[in-house]
């Protein structure tokens, strides 16, 4: 590879601020430019990346607009937006990275990044047994999130009641696993009969059903919830939240992981029934895996062992190539993604 | 006393169930029976008691609803209420009781009671420093939920900042002296000048407000916690509860006991504000002070102890005669009472 020469360098930019709605396709654009592929000289302790897999995740829609309050600042618009990824080192002027090293962590949109801030980035040694994209996915964020959340958060006991939202989703197909590995009894709600099919048939859910075909979900809950809610792990918002509020039992425990019905809406739905907070003694809890970062290396060993012992799948939903990011990225507002979206950039 | 012939007795009746709206005055009822001053016969294991204080406490309004899936079972129409009280034993077939004890605990919203359960009712013993009446306020109930929600749930830290709404209340006033006592930064809002003034002139909050000046709650909030909120304490719900979660900070604790704007109505106000959850690692939890007793006894010594040493203060709001009771009640959903709401049945 020569490493004097420009090349091209396909980049995903934000065209604009996403200010209401749902991102779409067409906020976001192709654009080709050049990058050279080495990295400045001497003291730079910058890398260059050849970006091999992206990571779809709806937390990026957060970043996507013009508000600087957050915990996360947002991209700036025509410029090359970052996410997760999995890369191989190319050039390195860090004594840490070498090139044919690869590395999981934030990266750019792109084929190549040239990166100065290596501190967010992690070294993985490939495993035979374990697809390279999974570091996005199972063993990235998603998973950590899962995991996380469902440990830390929840306070899941033997036996307990849980019930997942977006349970086929990138999050939810692992809380799912872990659940029923702890002795839970597991229900999931997704938006297609055939996540309906994989949770059932595929990731072992106990119970999973179609919110779309609901037109009651209070009613739906009950009836696979008789005995009401002890977990229920909260990854849409609005009127689910609603229903399982009416269902949760004394002390139950809701994890806030997302509310992706949400928080597309400049003025989110109201949520009525927290009156249950009180009667039934609930928890409800927000988080975010970044608070949890010391656990990082007991859940990795935990969950590849599972993995590696057929007692955890994951569900990738890959797409081919930079192009088909954008619409990737937009279908995960519409739930057109079955299993964690990723995008393949390049074969290793 | 002559135990043996039938005296009047005056009794506070439900005169139909409360589905729709606040309690009214006109919703209960002074009706006069004739009572015998002695228990049944050997064996009953039933007191008889004098009450002399009841307390008027806003969660008697879920007892008034025909409703019966909740924690606590309604009141019957047509019969006397019951409620927290003081009271003093005048007859007793139980080994535990005698003549001239006093007691605290649920009794009946009448002169006399015959209690034939007497495992909820708790002997006190009159202590010359401390009114009696403080048995249904600093020391029963609503003291201990303040203490149970600030230290069990609120998980406070020294230089936190505090938020408590409902301040000057019978649980709030106590929140606020008990977060000061930790080292914290206490804010009250109130709704009449009468009550800031008491919040920050008597009982040493740090500021206090009239929720009713203030036409934008969140620019209130930003006003007087420039850095943000640690804990709220929230008992009232609605759009306190909405800016209160735009306001708190990072890892912050909401403990919800009350929501007393929110539950006389039968569609409550919708919450919007969720996804500050998520973003601000939100811990929001709804307790109730029942699932705390062991604490009781430790309850007991901090509050008395501070409150001989002139540490803590109680405001009351005493009526008096068991015909003020219905006005006092209702008056609780107008915000009327100006502290601790009692009816004083009798001179001891």
């Amino acid at each position: 590879m020569a490493a004097e020469a420009e090349v091209e360098n396909k980049q995903v930019i934000l065209k604009h601020y996403i200010n209401d709605g749902v991102p779409k396709q067409t906020d976001l654009e192709l654009r080709v430019t050049k990058i050279e592929l080495k990295v400045p000289p001497k003291g730079s302790g910058a890398i260059l990346l050849k970006n091999l897999y992206l990571s779809c995740d709806p937390y990026m829609h957060r970043r996507m607009r013009d508000f600087h309050g957050s915990y996360i600042h947002p991209f700036l618009p025509s410029q090359v937006i970052e996410g997760f990824g999995v890369s191989k080192v190319i050039h390195s002027d860090h004594p840490n990275f070498k090139p044919g090293d690869f590395i999981s962590g934030l990266t750019g949109w792109e084929e190549y990044s040239l990166i100065h801030k290596t501190d967010k980035l992690r070294k993985i040694e490939p495993d035979d047994d374990i697809p390279l994209s999974f570091n996005v996915g199972l063993l990235g964020m998603p998973g950590f999130t899962a995991y996380a959340g469902f440990y830390e958060v929840c306070s899941p006991r033997k036996g307990d009641y849980v019930y997942i939202s977006a349970a086929s989703g990138a999050v939810g197909q692992l809380v799912g696993q872990l659940a029923k590995l702890h002795g839970c009894y597991v229900v999931g709600s997704a938006g297609s009969k055939e996540k309906v099919d994989i949770l059932k048939n595929k990731l072992g859910f106990d119970e999973a059903f179609n919110y779309k075909e609901e037109s009651d979900l209070d009613a739906a809950l009950k009836r696979y919830f008789p005995e009401g809610i002890d977990i229920y792990f909260e990854n849409v918002g609005g009127d689910m939240l609603d229903a399982a509020l009416l269902n949760m039992r004394v002390h139950g425990r809701i994890a806030v992981c997302g509310m992706v019905s949400q928080q597309s809406l400049s003025s989110p739905k109201g949520i009525h029934n927290l009156l249950n907070l009180i009667t039934k003694r609930i928890r409800m809890q927000g988080f975010l895996q970044s608070d949890y970062l010391h656990l990082y290396p007991r859940f990795l060993e935990h969950v590849a062992s599972n993995y590696k012992q057929g007692k955890i799948l994951y569900v990738e939903d890959m797409n081919e190539g930079l192009e088909s990011a954008p619409a990737a990225f937009a279908g995960l507002f519409h739930g057109k993604n079955v299993g964690k979206q990723v995008i393949r950039v390049a074969h290793d």
